[in-house]
């Protein structure tokens, strides 16, 4: 039923978001937009998208689904920017990786009568780097894309069915959708996500100061090592926004964790490891 | 030149090195022995090894080569009973995960005239599950396999013969070889092992309490959550003899972690984050 897309921003979420709705059989047109025309061209050279768009706003006006795939603060920009131009039977939809500060932007500038409709969603699949040459049509396999849908939406027939359409071609892509309100997700992805993000860049910072100079040793590792700290490889530009949206949710994990290792540490001899060893076992079988 | 290895241990690591030595052509026999009966038999029909010995000081002392793959104080153990038994031109080697406690004994009992050689060895290799059947002939194509042998060490010339013998097989199942001292491996070891262990198991745990009642919300991390809690799945009775023989070591790296991801959580909103996480950029590309 949709029929035109637009992708602002073909990173290797974007990228892969039209890449995946082609090979799921998407007909429509696919325009998109990045603020750097490189990464625009690859999307373009890849298939992702069938048209480069120059100006961001203008190719969501002429969409019926706009998907937001930069990161938060950029995300709130284009918000800011689009919701005056676009119309109700219109959707915007983005991919950020915390939702309390865009659902609440949601809330305020979309979802009203006049205005377009706004979908805040959060597919849970990456690399730990970017970039549209990255991007792969089965990126969101078995993965789970989260919602954050604002109760109070109050939409269009033409808009509500965008709505229910986008969430089709989510399933289709591969992903199993899961719906949370906002808070509950920003607290959820800080256990699951971003504790382990954090815990590897710390985990890859200790390491560079202790083995760094010497590469015969990070080989030393193997497997083990070479897992625990692929994430390490993570750029800060993509965990900036993260960092500042999230902060009160990330430093409890953070803090438990802490408190986690000194636990063992203070354990190495005594009954104490084996039931944190249990523990931990069990997350994994369960 | 090596013509009779025996195999005390047929878990994870044992039977992958019987099987590791005939995909590379290792033509000789290959005796196994196991404590419980059944992991041996699983290696036997592997074909790890040619025949299951009911004990194991009798088939050390027709060997060449005694491989000891059982855990730390296990091997301790045999090395005490193998000492008085075996002659100056027979060699003993082992794959314990910390070395000192060993390399103490191997100096102690054997490197003397009369007495066996004894060459402290382990292969940076495995799984977060053990046993036989998880067995693989490539589980150490591209490893590190570290040596700690004793400078004081007297041999036989025959004995001497066989431990660069084994070194040379060792390369052969596709290992690297790399010397170090029993303080050096210990300490390196863990940063590059351990610490990563006992992270993943303090993250598994402390997720096991947060969302464990929940499957669904397990899904939602994804690649990246499984990856950092894989060897959470480790068991307890592959570490115990760890925690226990390099405790101080996994002190301090532990006490080092907590107060990296302390500087990470008291800094979420500074440059002083950019700046943590270019530095594990450069573990990774380093």
């Amino acid at each position: 039923m949709i029929e035109r897309i637009s992708i602002l921003g073909t990173g290797l979420l974007g990228t892969s978001v039209g890449l995946a709705l082609r090979a799921a059989g998407f007909k429509g047109t696919i325009a998109g937009w990045n603020r750097g025309a490189e990464q625009g061209q690859v999307a373009l050279k890849m298939g992702a998208i069938d048209a480069l768009a120059a100006d961001p706003v203008a190719a969501a006006r002429e969409s019926e689904v706009t998907v937001v795939a930069v990161p938060i603060y950029a995300t709130l920009d284009l918000m800011e920017k689009l919701a005056p131009v676009l119309g109700e039977d219109q959707l915007v939809t983005d991919v950020g990786s915390t939702k309390e500060v865009i659902a609440e932007a949601g809330a305020r500038l979309y979802n009203k009568p006049g205005r377009a409709a706004f979908l805040p969603g959060h597919p849970m699949a990456g690399k730990e780097r970017g970039g549209a040459a990255l991007a792969e049509a089965g990126l969101f396999r078995g993965a789970v894309w989260l919602f954050t849908d604002d109760p109070g939406a109050q939409r269009s027939a033409h808009a509500a069915a965008l709505v229910m359409g986008w969430r089709e071609w989510v399933t289709r892509i591969g992903a199993k959708t899961l719906d949370l309100d906002p808070e509950r997700h920003d607290e959820l992805v800080a256990w699951v996500s971003h504790l382990p993000q954090f815990t590897a860049t710390a985990l890859s910072a200790l390491l560079e100061e202790k083995v760094g100079g010497a590469p015969e040793l990070k080989d030393v590792g193997g497997r083990a090592l070479r897992e625990m700290t692929r994430l390490g490889a993570s750029p800060y530009s993509m965990w900036r926004d993260i960092a500042h949206t999230n902060t009160e949710a990330i430093e409890r994990a953070l803090l438990a964790l802490e408190q986690r290792l000194a636990l063992l540490r203070e354990n190495l001899r005594t009954p104490e490891l084996r039931k944190q060893f249990e523990e931990a076992n069990k997350f994994r079988q369960g």
